[in-house]
């Protein structure tokens, strides 16, 4: 089976101009087939401001009302995504973007209302990749944005280390796939403060361990649980890292193993 | 070959959500491959306008200062793109949402400056449609919003008439194809007032005699230089229709010839 690299990118890294570009030569570099994987909630932030939307998070994750699904469509699967393309473009890689919707990629159920309405968000329900693997296997670089739909003509907003698990997890029955968690911190660290508390492995039960001592805490636990998801479907590789990570070919940051 | 049909939709019909989804309706029951290019510049001009941003038009054409492309990306290639895509997709049709930056599709030049400066407008270069007769072959249905690329890592705001006509230009070495451009008229009109005062058939010369007259004039001049293009690059057939002409198997508005 043939290699696959699927580095999901988020945070400041996607969206100031000079890092980003700095990401996408260090993306362009890597050796054989690969798909990016985009956030983009800070430039939404600001659109939804200036727009005059109010941004409501609950536990990190956004309230998507009506009026920021149009904002959230604009602005991930628009001018994110699309700057991404144009740049890739001039790099030399053939880039395709694509939401969740395009090509009925990855299908995904508006979350059902428990004790808080997330609105137009959508869990993660098909990932049918069989139009993804002929272009892939043309040499074109798939770049995703995190929107799903829900098979009723609906977008639906979701979040970006899912859909980069769950692609993963599609794809590793066709491929060898390396899975990278790309943001701003050298990998998941014992001690938030200390960069050089960095946890080089990390087994499941570690994982668990830490969570229930609350080592491992927030934003850190829907990450690491995607991760592990992705290596329970068959991903070689999963690692968390920063920017630097990525040029040293899987072997940086966090490596998580079963 | 193939039959290959390219609609092309903009104004008022693509952007009131009704009659949206009647005319995806009949897109759908089209038979064959098919690919829909749409606009989009209402809502353009109504999100450009929620974010204090004033829209200047020359001739009909937008000028694309930094913060209108920006706009632009957003609404074409988010908003009204994935909604169609996600429409589409309900329908039943395999939809994917494109620019011309996306598999390179369309590379453009930005418009030189002569005596208006339109900005970051793009004027057709090249057309690669290699990737996209792959997927057109797997019955997938691309939906192209009106932005190229420069190639150096830019979006550019493209006239969607002329991104319909470069397409089918190029798609007609290797499909038989029809072009339609769906508007709000039943076609060409000998008096733009009188509904009934139908060209069912305009030859070239008949075209550059009216345009002298006057009988045809502004916005018509354009688009009947995009379809006049495509009919000299080998296409079957362009008509100029509403979407009541959509269903009658092209044979309804106003039929070019050379």
């Amino acid at each position: 089976m043939q290699q696959l690299s699927i580095i999901k990118v988020g945070g400041k890294v996607v969206e100031t101009p000079e890092s980003l570009q700095q990401l996408l030569n260090d993306f362009v570099a890597l050796p054989g087939l690969k798909v990016l994987v985009h956030g983009g909630g800070r430039s939404a932030t600001k659109v939804a401001e200036q727009l005059g939307i109010e941004t409501k998070m609950v536990e990190g994750r956004r309230i998507t009302d009506m009026e920021t699904l149009k904002v959230v469509t604009m602005v991930y699967a628009g001018l994110v995504n699309k700057n991404i393309v144009a740049s890739l473009q001039a790099k030399g890689a053939n880039a395709i973007g694509l939401t969740g919707a395009d090509l009925n990629l990855i299908k995904a159920i508006k979350r059902p209302v428990k004790n808080i309405d997330y609105g137009y968000v959508g869990d993660v329900e098909s990932v049918q990749v069989e139009e993804l693997m002929e272009l892939l296997n043309k040499k074109v670089v798939p770049v995703i944005a995190p929107l799903t739909h829900d098979g009723l003509g609906n977008m639906l907003n979701t979040n970006a280390d899912t859909m980069a698990s769950a692609l993963a997890g599609a794809l590793a029955k066709h491929y060898r796939v390396n899975l990278v968690y790309c943001f701003e911190k050298r990998g998941v660290l014992s001690n938030p403060n200390d960069d050089d508390a960095l946890i080089d492995k990390l087994s499941h039960p570690l994982f668990k361990q830490y969570q229930q001592s609350g080592v491992i805490a927030e934003g850190m636990i829907p990450k690491l649980d995607n991760g592990f998801n992705a290596l329970n479907k068959g991903v070689e590789k999963v690692i968390i890292t920063n920017t630097e990570g990525l040029k040293q070919g899987f072997n940086a940051g966090t490596v998580l193993v079963l």
